[in-house]
């Protein structure tokens, strides 16, 4: 990334970007590791190991998406519990995760596009555990949500909604939004990456009891948050071009905020400006 | 398999047997129908093509299974409509289809185990494309179900219960269940296929207003089926001991049946007695 420094509004003195960076800091922290924590319990490493012991490392072997975070912020925003939003940002992890197992699945006839210029990735299992447990992963993701209905607080059509905004992430739209017009994005199987961020702002607003407005524009500010990571994380082409892109879509996803309450908004802006 | 004549009861005559089997043959054509005219709407060829083509073919390239129909008729049998299942029908063909061409990705390291005898699988696309497209294939089934969300009949709770259902047939409770202690099914792939069928059953009693008794039942009438017909599939390895297998859990599949009123099984038990 072109710089570790926050860039914020500069009417901030540093001495406040500096607490609020380290505050900011340990609310990320604390959403990822209540999401681990989560995950642990739900996939520990059981009999038969030959089943658990890859599932439970390629859900946790890849790199923490902020996707799933985005999830938990975006659900306490418009007022919700964590708790409400735990299971489904764990479910969005275990998207992430699939989808990386697959992406780096050693295939038969030539290195995916996408694999060329990464650096070599550590397979600790062969591609047919990785492609099987890939795919086992996917529908555990939603066993999860689907288990997570709790008829005391009536809340199955929040988790449907939510199904159908993950489903289309990963599914079909996914793919088909690969042609983003707004940059050289051609890389067909990063794109649902990219768009588990909207996702997860999405569904974190739906089950933290949001209303139609405030999912939707959590839901543009998560994409512009993807796009902004996707962006960065893809380093070495057309650096000065990337950079007054991702400064285009960070005050976009600045803008989306600016209908929420001032004063709550500070959490989550930092993932777009840190 | 060692006899395309159907094997019941012999109290029934010949002309009685063979005006049954005819009109049993176009009942699960009629429910193959219907399933397929579902999933030609809900995956037509459009733009972009390059997404659209290989999903559409790669849905209905694999042989047609019994597990979606089984969830039709498991509907009709408890009293619901053709129309509260066919969706679920869909979805589980899907994953069928879904696994069916993961299951026949062509890997770097070498063939798999349960490649090695069959005959070779034509492929109309590349690895990659069929990886990506299978990929997208599994959440697609679950964003239909979802959206079959209907406020008007109050079905949300249902169709999670479907979701759960199916979600374990193929996630790790398939896998973990590919030991099973009856016979050398030792194929972890294939096993999913095989649970689809108890899974298929159960989903159509869920969502045709079935009982619980209803649908455990079903679910195990569902399982021995998909255990007969991946046995009798699996050609080639002891034969009569095959054929004995296949009567015994044939007698405990239509033992299930003897719960509902005769005379409304005849259509369904014809799936294990053909």
């Amino acid at each position: 990334r072109p710089s570790t420094s926050p860039v914020r509004p500069s009417c901030h003195k540093p001495t406040t970007v500096a607490a609020r960076v380290a505050q900011n800091l340990s609310y990320w922290d604390s959403i990822h590791s209540d999401i681990e924590s989560r995950l642990k319990k739900a996939i520990p490493i059981r009999e038969p190991i030959s089943v658990f012991e890859p599932m439970h490392h390629l859900t946790f072997a890849p790199p923490k998406t902020t996707a799933s975070a985005l999830c938990v912020a975006a659900c306490e925003l418009v007022g919700g519990n964590r708790e409400d939003a735990i299971v489904a940002a764990s479910a969005i992890h275990l998207m992430h995760a699939a989808i990386y197992t697959h992406d780096h699945l050693m295939l038969t006839d030539r290195l995916r596009s996408d694999q060329e210029t990464e650096p070599k990735i550590q397979h600790r299992f062969g591609p047919n555990i990785e492609l099987l447990t890939g795919d086992g992963i996917f529908p555990f993701a939603f066993e999860l949500l689907a288990g997570s209905m709790d008829p005391a607080v009536d809340n199955s059509d929040k988790i449907l909604r939510v199904i159908i905004e993950i489903t289309r992430a990963v599914g079909t739209e996914g793919m088909v939004d690969g042609q983003d017009s707004d940059v050289e994005f051609d890389q067909l199987s990063c794109q649902p990456l990219r768009r588990l961020h909207g996702c997860g702002a999405a569904c974190g607003a739906i089950l933290g009891g949001g209303g139609e407005e405030e999912v939707e524009r959590l839901k543009r500010y998560g994409v512009y948050a993807g796009k902004i990571q996707g962006l960065l994380s893809d380093m070495g082409r057309h650096e000065g071009g990337k950079v007054k892109l991702a400064e285009k879509w960070r005050a976009l996803a600045l803008k989306e905020l600016e209908y929420f309450d001032s004063k709550k908004i500070e959490q989550i802006s930092t993932i777009v400006t840190m």
